[in-house]
């Protein structure tokens, strides 16, 4: 196991106090806990945002607390759930009265314990709270099943623009989970991840294989085979994508090509090149075009790339501009 | 060698292709030369700002060409200098009759091919070109020898604000020296990269080994041996900087952490937290932390820690915002 780290029991809770050293004007925590983590200077009277889920995957999903984003995000251990005290505590502090919308991935343990602490921030703290939660990953067929990746990114960003215009709980829910129903996502993993803590890799694979449609925790994708050029593995990959949107001429998209951790940027741009190219031949045209590393699984090789079906109402929040320790975006 | 790509030789140009399709609104090409990069709707009347170097490192060299940063970039293969030909159309697309500075890295083609664009600059198109040259790599003791590597960001970043307050040549040139001589880095590298074009890695290491002080193209370093906990690693890279800088109890200073390419953000994030333990011991102050990848060597794993004292003149144009396809940032 080849990291930079100290003991590897303790590796989030060591990433964890560099994060809040790093970033003191922008973050911290509450209830003596690091693992709740909220942004510091909160717009009161403003829908709280949260998120939550496993390290192991920055930016994902601390990475998107910020001004013009989320409010907080319970952090768990490698590739685990916060526990729902963690995500009650969350709640409790950005919760000003307008309410609280989780938004997160289709994970069993988050599930559970983002229903658990909406339940507790209702009967002990009387907050509303509402779930959106992100399912774009189209390599499993039955939707509900989906899991979330780096497509809750647009999910994150568009309800974080609604929130800040103090749009109420509701309007920011229906936007959310608009944005959720509008963009799909497709993967490629050319190597596995170490889980400090376990040591060893999280799957195996050959020196010239892939598997496409891998989850980012190495979870099975839809088929294993020999590496194939670029272009094909980005065809074979917006092909499950198209299937499974009601796209058509005319129709205007937000692009994503994330990275999964050790593949380079150039590898990426190089992607998206074929990415352009589908889109342009079914002239569907792209609003804008995000590339690097959105969503990781550690120094696993590999990519994704999700589409983002617009319309005016999503367009103009996902233009809007976003300051976090790990994403910043000027008005586009 | 598992990449995503298609030729092996057409590596570069496939990059380059995706990335102007990515970002139409802000880049383009001049003289139908593809590694010839130049910002769109550059700034009249104002100093320009090149830089140039080889391809494997992004965000660097061409990431950071964009609204408040620089004005062109020259691109060559991979870790190969662009050459003079490719500067000198990057050169006249960007003077507007105020001059234009070249900031670079340290390496031998690079040094030469830049002089050769500066005569061709001055003879053909009566140009007038300064040049400062990144030289922050402290794993070499000789200072003029020494390696142009991610501290180079900060030459950027502060040129390119002083530029766009519409300072003269010789001012933004004597900020940038002045950034320049007050920037140290040094790195660690924990396993090779292979260049498409050769296939092979470009070195050799044992499973658990790890070399202190290599350069961002496999350059020999200071020592290799075994890997070490993330607090001993990150002493030693310390206290090599600390022991060629003027730093004092009372001084500021910007930290950058940088992931060259296979390590994640987590253990960078893990990392920085001893760098801010021994600068708090020794009373130095941090003005701004900056993590991520700033400078890679496609997917190597490793780290570097470069530390940038700051003065007023100094923070306050690290400080302003700025714009490019890779880089984003508020006022500070």
């Amino acid at each position: 196991m080849k990291k930079i780290i100290n003991n590897p029991n303790e590796f989030v809770n060591d990433m964890l106090k560099g994060l809040y050293l790093a970033h003191p004007d922008q973050l911290e925590f509450v209830e003596g806990d690091m693992h709740a983590l909220v942004k510091k200077d909160r717009k009161p009277g403003k829908v709280g945002l949260a998120t939550g889920g496993g390290s192991g995957h920055l930016p994902l999903f601390l990475g998107y607390v910020g001004d013009g984003m989320l409010d907080g995000c319970s952090v768990g251990d490698v590739f685990q759930s916060s526990s729902a005290e963690q995500m009650h505590a969350v709640t409790k502090a950005i919760d000003s009265g307008a309410g609280v919308l989780y938004i997160y991935g289709n994970y069993g343990g988050d599930k559970l314990n983002f229903e658990m602490s909406a339940e507790m921030a209702d009967f002990e703290d009387d907050i509303r709270v509402l779930h959106v939660i992100g399912k774009d990953d189209v390599s499993i067929a039955d939707k509900d099943s989906r899991r979330g990746v780096a497509g809750i990114f647009f999910v994150y960003k568009v309800a974080g623009a609604a929130a800040d215009e103090m749009m109420d709980l509701d309007e920011v829910a229906r936007i959310a989970q608009k944005a959720a129903d509008n963009v799909r996502t497709m993967g490629v993993a050319l190597s596995p991840c170490i889980i400090p803590r376990v040591g060893n890799p999280t799957f195996e694979i050959g020196e010239n294989e892939m598997e496409i449609g891998m989850g980012i925790h190495g979870e099975a994708g839809i088929r294993r085979g020999p590496m194939a050029p670029a272009k094909e593995i980005v065809e074979e990959m917006m092909n499950a994508i198209l299937a499974d949107m009601d796209l058509a001429a005319g129709d205007e998209v937000a692009v994503l090509v994330n990275g999964l951790g050790a593949t380079p940027l150039e590898e990426q741009y190089l992607a998206f090149r074929h990415v352009h190219e589908i889109l342009s031949e079914k002239k569907i045209s792209i609003y804008h075009t995000f590339v690097g590393e959105f969503a990781t699984s550690m120094e696993m090789a590999g990519m994704s790339v999700s589409l983002f079906k617009l319309d005016d109402e999503l367009k103009r929040l996902l233009a809007k501009p976003a300051n976090t320790p790990f994403y910043t975006q000027m008005q586009l």
